[in-house]
């Protein structure tokens, strides 16, 4: 893309012409509309639809991107090369401009509604770690994980947009096998940091969608963080999986990347052996070399390579689509934990800490097995452009903080009854 | 209740003056909107609105409950009161009968939008049989399993009404440990008769419910029928439980039952042992005394009796959003498959056959493990009411449909590549 933008953009925003990412923003009193990044700006979209600049069927004068992901992969096309022109046009640059934004005066919300949420656990480094820790002489990967990409449906109603607060969870949970459970809030909170992708364009029940359907049907991709209770977890996951322990909150990026928009980054993904089964092959490569970095309290403690997964997203979408179910316009897929193979590329503090026996160190002289109240995580991502620079995903940032419901805690209390902590 | 309707209640209906459910329904080449069981009729809420007879905020003339299920308990409690009044009392005849459509001549919709999906895993007797069936040497219930009441998140976009075809699910499945997996359509399809609630009232993040708040936030409860692939999920279960196994399909019944009409059902449930943490203590019985049947083309082969449910509705309610997560109006909660203690008290194929060793033999001679292309299941339920009569929770019916993405499938065939079987 040889494009220049007549608006300036920052060294190292990650926001230029290749990015566009789209959002969803509201100025003081204003309701909120559909936007895109630029710089340090954010494009009005809404804006430019009224005075007939871009083509608009209602999709921007809306609180949530549905309506335009839902238009399909002509109307992406189409809409992407036009902001383009517009922006590199200096003849455009007069109508334009009062439709930019910049960023600091707006707020951002959840881009979209989401419909169902998925979380796959596609990380071969993550799942193995796991293993390691839960069952140290079993094999570590489930005998189906190889075969399939190992997923579940997660609460669509508790994700939330980065910088919503994340109130720690209380539940059930059993310290030892020997143990009755007790409940409290948890004591084991971790984040998991993941990269996500929206379902634009719907499908038929009962047609499932091959790997080479992704880009008519994948509108674009966000960052997830799937915060988790891990004493919660290990309590309540049999025999059908995680609940309470990941459904209180789900945190993601509000700027969508559109899926054209990393075709720069995409690399041949690891190898699979054994080879899978023809409705998971894919005949282009869809590993994405993204590096994603997770900041704990502004330190970063991680920086996992998404380049590693072992599934890439066209694997999990067929997969998902295989059994008939239908692709709704807001489908959120989150990858599963993001791990690389070395120590300081681990996704979660469950691997970083080694199920919370091996304690961080942070700069303020403080250590952590799991998150305290207070603390804030931020994941980032980047991901190279076709003219040799840098996009960025964003950011996905969150703050821990105790139940408003039982704001008054006594830490490692045990609660005789609903709200009143038996010390 | 003493008052006797004016409109004719054919003997047996279980639709009579004591239930009232709502569904929305739609008449040829008219939009669809919420309506009233009573006897073979259906009573137009949007009409009666139309006419000042009842009171409206939009609620009505809708395609989805979901308007007047967010508004809360006072306005269901006012408006059942109302349409009793209107049915009763012969002066308003008159301007109501207009109002009263026969059943046979309306089309019926999946009456709410489903937010999120819950599944439960509540009847020890079925807990106990799976367990039974998948692990014989081991203790059949999981150690959490009288803890807590074990649930997952299901699909929400696959919930379909009553009388929506079921297709047969393509997926990966493993005959034996020692087999690869192999991609077909499933072998082992079967039913799970399940009650479900729906949420009405939404609740605040981070603010659980008590056992108490059911009245207030849960506008009633529908059959549901938990359509599953055996040989899928157990495949693919490992470590983060059901995922395609589940997904593509999930049907209810038309009818939802409001939470008032069930009151004269209500029993003590089953002692729980051990004694539960406080905050899943209900201080009311809510058990409900209402008997499933389950049909196979046309015959009952199962009769589950709900009270025997060890886990209660409030008590999935209070568990579900201990951790923080809020309830959207729409989130439904099915109870998990109710089976009874008896033989014939199971609710699905994989109990009514011991995991497939055991043929159920149906009237026309043929015998069933799993179900077949073209079968049809039908669940209904009954509850008595304080009259002495009983009422209908409807039904809620499917039948299986090989897959229209590859219609002409070779049963049994293992599929080479997407759509192609090797035979």
């Amino acid at each position: 893309m040889t494009d220049v933008p007549w608006v300036s953009i920052p060294a190292g925003s990650g926001f230029g012409i290749e990015n566009l990412p789209y959002g969803v923003f509201s100025l003081p009193g204003e309701l909120p509309r559909v936007g895109v990044a630029i710089g340090n700006h954010v494009l009005d979209l809404a804006g430019l639809a009224a005075e007939g600049l871009v083509d608009d069927r209602r999709w921007f004068a809306s609180g949530s991107l549905n309506g335009f992901m839902a238009a399909g992969r002509a109307a992406w096309e189409a809409n992407r090369a036009r902001i383009i022109e517009l922006l590199t046009i200096e003849t455009y640059r007069e109508r334009v401009e009062p439709h930019l934004i910049p960023l600091d005066q707006v707020e951002l919300a959840r881009p979209f509604d989401v419909a169902d949420y998925v979380d796959f656990y596609s990380s071969i480094h993550h799942a193995a770690n796991v293993g390691r820790i839960f069952r140290p002489h079993a094999d570590p990967l489930p005998p189906n994980w190889r075969h399939l990409p190992v997923g579940y449906h997660g609460r669509a109603g508790t994700v939330q947009v980065s910088g919503t607060p994340v109130y720690r969870p209380w539940g059930q949970r059993r310290e030892t096998p020997e143990q009755e459970p007790s409940y409290g809030p948890s004591r084991r909170l971790d984040f998991e940091a993941e990269i996500g992708f929206v379902a634009g364009m719907p499908s038929a029940p009962g047609h499932p969608l091959p790997t080479s359907a992704f880009r008519d049907h994948i509108f674009g991709f966000v960052l997830v963080n799937d915060w988790s209770a891990r004493d919660i977890q290990a309590w309540e996951s049999q025999p059908l999986g995680p609940f309470l322990s990941k459904s209180f909150a789900t945190s993601i990026s509000p700027w969508v990347v559109p899926v054209a928009a990393l075709e720069a980054a995409r690399v041949a993904p690891p190898t699979q052996d054994p080879p899978v089964l023809p409705y998971l092959r894919c005949d282009e490569p869809w590993g994405l070399d993204v590096t994603v970095e997770i900041l704990l309290n502004g330190q970063v403690i991680s920086r996992p390579p998404f380049a590693s997964m072992y599934w890439t997203s066209p694997q999990q979408l067929a997969h998902a689509t295989v059994g008939g179910a239908p692709l709704r316009t807001g489908d959120l897929f989150a990858s599963g934990t993001v791990s690389g193979p070395e120590r300081d590329q681990r996704g979660c503090l469950l691997e970083l800490t080694w199920g919370g026996t091996e304690p961080i160190e942070l700069a303020d002289g403080t250590r952590r097995t799991f998150l305290e109240d207070g603390d804030t995580v931020t994941i980032r991502a980047f991901a190279p452009t076709a003219g040799g620079g840098r996009l960025s995903l964003g950011e996905v940032t969150g703050t821990v903080h105790p139940s408003p419901a039982f704001p008054s805690e006594v830490p490692g209390a045990i609660l005789g009854s609903a709200g009143t902590p038996e010390t």
